[in-house]
């Protein structure tokens, strides 16, 4: 992705040490976080300095790295399987590293991670650009951004790529409430990329789309299981329902890598339950250039804070994947097949 | 409703000002805000001072008593008809002063105005709290509470009697973004009134409908037409999908003088666009305790901010009016009653 016309990843590795964009910083501020150790890796992917599912997954197999050239690798898997709940990328990363790593260079064997990873997404780009027409306005949620993953996002990837190619799209930015991925994320990637958007309040989308405003949602997923359903941002469920509503497709953008074949249905995914300070504060820029939290709320006030929900397959058109676009129902026999 | 243990009402007139709550400060700091004529009040409705339909009616019809006192009612009338263009109320408060004012003491037109649309939220919280049985989870949206009302509240006023009836409930309180009302006003409120609620996420109203976990919606609104469609605080329309999807009652509280019998259908009621403002920043108390707006969108980004959406008849289960519960296809046949 180019950031101020600079092309960057979302998370590399510079000899022992993982280095990645500081996305608690963005839009405002565009700095780098390094992780001297796979402790720190682990605490970068829980605070969330990177998040989305495919970065999780590459930043968690840096942190394996770290940890086998430490010497500690038991440690550091147990530690980054722990970071967070949802996004089923981490531990289909810890497993790949555990499955290529026979002492041989463990930084190369994460950057081949990563590789795949970006290629991956370019690859759902691809397939998934077929599907965004001339005039095309798009609905996303949360950032699904190339911020999200290595490179060139999943949601976002069939949207640059239409843009690159010239077609007119325009894209509805869901805020996403609590963090705000939407409004900090996803927008910072439009203005970077010069493709025309509106940020609206996650309120909105159903509105836009009642009047014949969105053309087609396309949001990532951090988990999609077996029988179809996936696991997403918090509002992805109220979006999915009110498109389908409005006879308007909604597709998911994922990587084989987020696809659960153990976990049978929604129900079962965990679903993270994060700080109610996230609600009860908003953070942002203040006048004197600092990011600061406000308080919102009253002193007093009780929240929950669900970071996902799970969107039922019956809501969900089609899974665009670096394979192919998929039907929900059809996960399950892509198990079958081995694929 | 009490405040810190004091009862108010959320306007009212002393000699020829009009004092009304400032609910821009809320729920950080309590204070009066006093308008001495009636282009103050006009700018304190259109820059929310004051708010939610019921309120807005009340403090247009003391505006236009401030109007009549000065000798430039016309002037004031005029003003205060520009100054929001969804609510209803407005309409019909500033029609009510109209009809009722001949020369005679114009802050006593007006108080009746108040004291009767107070009386209407009053029935309609014991209309109303029939519905609630004990152990209810009330999912609400926006402040349709005392704040937005002279007193009591309209979706507010049956979850206020339920709970000092002494029921069990429990209400979810929507954030409402971009404005908080939710989060600033509504948890204020049960805050104040001690009934058990959780603060969330927009986003996660369906996440909780879909586990089960709601058994009720009631929400206020702006407008009522003629086909049973509302409008009402953006997002309203995407929890009445959600509930209707999981088979959840979607009630709607409002006194008649919502009821605008001269629109036909929720397509043609004005929707007010706001500020992108409300959008790119959030407000909220900070460190030094300093109301302040933070930055949260990127510099370049464009937005959108629709303050209200429609919510069609089909969602809703019932109207909740001072003269009864309504299905939404029987607002038509009121008129013809003349009620």
């Amino acid at each position: 992705m180019k950031i101020f016309g600079k092309s960057y990843r979302s998370v590399w590795m510079e000899g022992s040490k993982v280095v990645m964009v500081e996305q608690r910083l963005l839009p405002h501020k565009f700095e780098l976080f390094t992780c001297n150790t796979y402790e720190s890796t682990a605490l970068a992917i829980k605070d969330m300095v990177i998040r989305g599912a495919p970065a999780i997954g590459a930043a968690a197999c840096y942190g394996m790295a770290q940890g086998a050239l430490s010497g500690e690798l038991w440690k550091a898997e147990k530690l980054l399987a722990a970071s967070r709940p949802t996004a089923y990328d981490l531990f289909d990363a810890i497993n790949y590293f555990k499955a290529n790593y026979k002492g041989s260079d463990p930084k190369k064997v994460a950057d081949t991670y990563a590789d795949i990873s970006a290629e991956r997404c370019k690859k759902i780009g691809e397939i998934g650009e077929k599907l965004i027409k001339d005039g095309s306005r798009i609905l996303t949620h949360c950032n699904a951004g190339a911020l999200a993953c290595v490179d060139y996002g999943t949601a976002l990837a069939p949207i640059r790529l239409a843009h690159s190619k010239g077609k007119k799209i325009f894209v509805w930015v869901d805020e996403t409430r609590p963090r705000c991925q939407g409004a900090k994320l996803t927008a910072f990637e439009m203005v970077q990329e010069g493709i025309p958007h509106a940020l609206i309040a996650d309120n909105a989308a159903g509105h836009f789309m009642q009047r014949g405003e969105v053309d087609l949602c396309i949001v990532g997923t951090d988990r999609v299981v077996l029988n179809g359903d996936i696991a997403n941002k918090i509002g992805t469920y109220e979006k999915a329902v009110v498109a389908k509503e409005n006879k308007i497709p909604f597709y998911i953008a994922a990587p084989f890598s987020t696809i659960d074949f153990s976990c049978k249905k929604g129900a079962d995914i965990p679903i993270e339950e994060r700080s109610v300070d996230e609600l009860i504060y908003a953070e942002g820029l203040d006048e004197s250039g600092r990011i600061k939290p406000v308080r919102i709320a009253p002193v007093g006030v009780s929240a929950r804070n669900p970071g996902f929900d799970v969107t039922p397959a019956k809501f969900i058109t089609g899974i665009i994947t670096e394979k192919g676009i998929f039907k929900p129902k059809d996960i399950k026999n892509l198990k079958k097949k081995g694929k």
